[in-house]
C-alpha cells in the first residue's frame, strides 16, 4: 500500500492556501509541520464539549479530559515501541524533554570531569543543556565529528567513549542534512545511557524505542503534525529510577507539608502542574492519523521524494549541497555561491516556496562546513515531485539573479 | 456598564452542552476555565492558515506566525500593566514560570541558611519549587499561618522577613478559600523581592504589577480562558538582569560552538525551543476577550455572585466553609459533617454540576483546616446566580443523603 498524496493533502487545509499569487510550496516542514484537519477538530472537539481540568476531577467533564489525555500515553507508546506506558513522559517538546534529563538525570550524577559524547550534528536543544553541564559544574563534552559525506560514524562514537563517559546524546536524524544515526550500533556497543534526539526522524521513518536499545528517547509534537506545546520523553524505567524530580508543582507529588515533599510515583512526578491536556490531545490525533497511514508507507514516500530531490538538486552544479550520506532523510541544506541563504529563502518565498535560512539550531554543524547560514527545503509526507520541481526552478530563478 | 452573562455564555459552547440529561453548571474554573469560541477559532485560524514555525523563518508563512504571536507579549504587557513588553515571558503557566524563577534566579543566589517566607495559603506550583532548595542546597523556609477568617495579614509577612530572608513568595488570591492577599502592602514594606502567584487573581480582577510593586508575576493561560500550555510570567528588568538561563535549545542563544554558548537578550534567554506558538496566540484571543469586557465589570459581577453564593451558603448551617475574607473570590471549599467530599463532588455531577474534590494542590492549608479534603465550588465570568440556586439544591440533596 502507497501513500496516496493527493488524499493527504486535501487532509491539510493550510496546502491549499496561496502565497501572494503562487500556490504554497510548504518545504519546511523539518522546522515545524503543517496540521491535518483530524488535529485542528480534535483540538477544537476538546475545548467546545470535553473539556476540565485532568487527574483529580470526579466529575463528568473532568473524567472524560482525563481519559482523552491519559489515552495519548498509549498512542505513543505504540508510536515509539515502547513496552511500558509509564516511561512515557510528557512534554512541550524535545527541548523540555532533553532539559529533563539534563537536569533530573545527569545534573545530580556527573562530577566534574565527567564526560558527555555528543556529536556535530546536533541540534542545540541537544547541546545547550550540556554546556549548561559544563558552565556549572565542570563536565566535559567530548565532540564526534562528521564524516565528509554528513554521516556520523558509529564506532566513532563508541571510540569516543572513556572511562569517565557518563552519557552519549546524539540526534537520530540530522535537521540539517537528513543524515540518520545507527543509534541501535551504538547503543549495542556500549553501556554507557544513550540519549536519543527523535525530533526529526521519528517525524520520517517507523521508531522501535526497544530495537534501538537507547534509554532516552525524545520526541516534539509540533514537528509530528500535532499541535504546538506537545511531546514526549521515553525514558526507560531503569533510568527514571535515577531521576530526580525537575519541576515542582502540582500532579507531581504524593504529599506536602511545610516540613517536606513526598513525590508521585513516575511518569507524574515528571509532569508538574496542568499539563498540556488539548495539546497532548491532539497529538494522539496526529499520531494515529500517521500510523494509519502507515509510517513505512510514510518513509517510503520521502525515500522516493528525497531520491528524485537529490537527483534534480545534484544537477544543478552551481549549488553546494551539505550532506549526502545513504539512508539520509529528506531534508536538504543548499548553499549558492554569490547568494546569501537568507535572498534565497527571499526569492523562493515571492514564488510561493517556503524554505528556512539561517543555521538551522545547529551552528557545530554549520561551523564544520565552514557556511555563516544555508537555505534549508525539508520535505515531508504531504509533499510531491511537483514541489521538487518548483523548488528547482526556484532555485534556477535566484541564479539567474545572483549568478 | 455591567456584564451581560447571558451573551457571555453564549460565547462559551461547552456551556450549553449537557451532563446525563443535565444542563452543565461548571462550578470547577479555578482547576481550568472552559474556552470562549473566539480563542477555539483563533487556534483553528492560526493552524488552517497561518501556521509556521517562528522566528526564524523568512517566508511568509512564518513572518505571518511570528507577528501574530510576538503580538501576544503586548497583549499580556498590557492585561498585566507592564512597562515594558521584554519583561513578559512566555511560559506553560505558573508552574513552569515560578520553576524558572527558582532555577534561574534563586537557585544560583541562594546559600544554605538563606530564607524564603512563603504563605501557608500558596498552591503547590509556589510550595515544592521552595522545597527543592531546602533539599538540594539548605535553604529554609518560613511560613506564614493565615487568620482565623482565611486572610493573610500582610503585617505577619513582613514580620516573617528576617536579615536572610531573600524572597518573599506569595499568591495573589487563594485557589482554596478566595482570600485576596495585599500584595502592595507586602512589597513597598520590604526590599526583599517579592514573587507574586497570580494564577488565580488575573483571572478575576484587573491586575497592575507596577501599582503592586512586585518583582515576579506569574499567571497561567489555561485558567485565563486560554488554550492548555500558554501563559507568561512578568519579570522585572532588573530581577531579569539577575538570572541565569534555564531551559536549554534553540531561540535562547546568541551563538554555539563546540567549546562555549553565549545567550540571546532577554526576554528570548528564557524561552527555549520552539514555544508555544499556537497556545500563546490562543491566549491572546482569550486576553481580548476578557479586556473587551472589562476586567472591572467581570470583577463586579464576580462580587455580585461570590456575595450571592456566601449568602445562600452560610445559610446551610451543617455546611462549613473555609475562609471568609473580607473582598475574597468567588471560590468556595466546603467540607459537610458525615460527607466525603469526593462523594459531593459525585453526587453533584449526578445532578450536572461540576465541583472538584480534594486538596486543591494547596495540602499545606488543607492541613491548617484540618481537613483530608473538601468540595470547591468556584465561580467565573460565566456563571449565574441560578447555578448559585443549582449548587445549593444540590448540596442540600447531598445534606438528605448523608446527613
Amino acid at each position: 500500500m502507497s501513500l496516496d498524496v493527493a488524499r493527504v493533502r486535501a487532509d491539510f487545509p493550510i496546502l491549499s492556501t496561496r502565497v501572494g499569487n503562487r500556490p504554497l510550496v510548504y518545504l519546511d516542514s523539518a522546522a515545524s509541520a503543517q496540521k491535518p484537519q483530524v488535529v485542528i477538530d480534535a483540538i477544537s472537539r476538546a475545548y467546545a464539549g470535553e473539556y476540565a481540568n485532568v487527574h483529580r476531577g470526579l466529575h463528568h467533564l473532568s473524567n472524560l479530559a482525563t481519559a482523552n489525555y491519559e489515552r495519548v500515553r498509549g498512542i505513543i507508546a505504540r508510536f515509539l515501541g515502547a513496552a511500558h506506558e509509564d516511561e512515557v513522559i510528557f512534554t512541550t517538546g524535545s527541548t523540555e524533554g532533553i532539559n529533563l534529563v539534563s537536569y533530573a538525570w545527569a545534573a545530580p550524577r556527573l562530577q566534574a570531569g565527567d564526560e558527555i559524547v555528543l556529536s556535530v550534528l546536533e541540534h542545540h536543544a541537544n547541546i545547550v543543556p550540556w554546556h549548561f553541564l559544563r558552565e556549572r559544574q565542570g563536565v566535559v563534552l567530548r565532540w564526534v565529528e562528521r564524516e565528509a559525506d554528513g554521516s556520523l560514524s558509529a564506532d566513532k562514537v563508541l571510540a569516543a567513549v572513556g572511562p569517565r563517559t557518563r552519557l552519549i546524546a546524539v540526534t537520530h536524524m540530522s535537521n540539517v542534512t537528513g543524515t540518520v544515526v545507527d543509534v541501535a550500533t551504538i547503543a549495542r556497543g556500549t553501556d554507557v545511557p544513550v540519549l536519543v534526539d527523535g525530533s526529526q526522524a521519528a517525524v520520517h521513518m517507523p521508531v522501535n524505542v526497544a530495537a534501538l536499545g537507547c534509554d532516552f528517547y525524545a520526541v516534539t509534537g509540533h514537528k509530528l503534525y500535532g499541535p504546538s506545546g506537545s511531546g514526549a520523553i521515553w525514558i526507560s524505567r531503569a533510568r527514571q529510577a535515577e531521576m530526580r524530580p525537575f519541576l515542582g508543582g502540582g500532579d507531581m507529588i504524593h504529599e506536602v507539608t511545610r516540613e517536606v515533599v513526598s513525590y508521585a510515583a513516575p511518569p507524574l512526578r515528571f509532569e508538574a502542574g496542568t499539563p498540556g491536556i488539548v495539546n497532548q490531545i491532539g497529538l494522539g490525533a496526529a499520531l494515529e492519523y500517521l500510523m494509519a497511514l502507515g509510517m513505512d508507507n510514510i518513509a517510503a514516500h520521502e525515500r522516493d521524494l528525497g531520491a528524485y530531490a537529490a537527483q534534480r538538486l545534484s544537477a544543478l552544479d552551481w549549488l553546494d549541497i551539505q550532506g549526502n550520506a545513504p539512508g539520509k532523510g529528506a531534508i536538504f541544506s543548499m548553499a549558492m555561491q554569490g547568494a546569501h541563504a537568507h535572498d534565497i529563502s527571499t526569492i523562493l518565498d515571492k514564488q510561493g516556496i517556503a524554505v528556512r535560512a539561517g543555521t538551522h539550531c545547529a551552528m557545530p554543524l554549520m561551523q564544520s562546513y565552514g557556511l555563516p547560514a544555508s537555505a534549508r527545503a525539508s520535505f515531508a509526507l504531504y509533499n510531491t515531485r511537483a514541489e521538487v520541481d518548483a523548488l528547482v526552478a526556484g532555485l534556477e530563478f535566484c541564479r539567474e539573479l545572483f549568478g
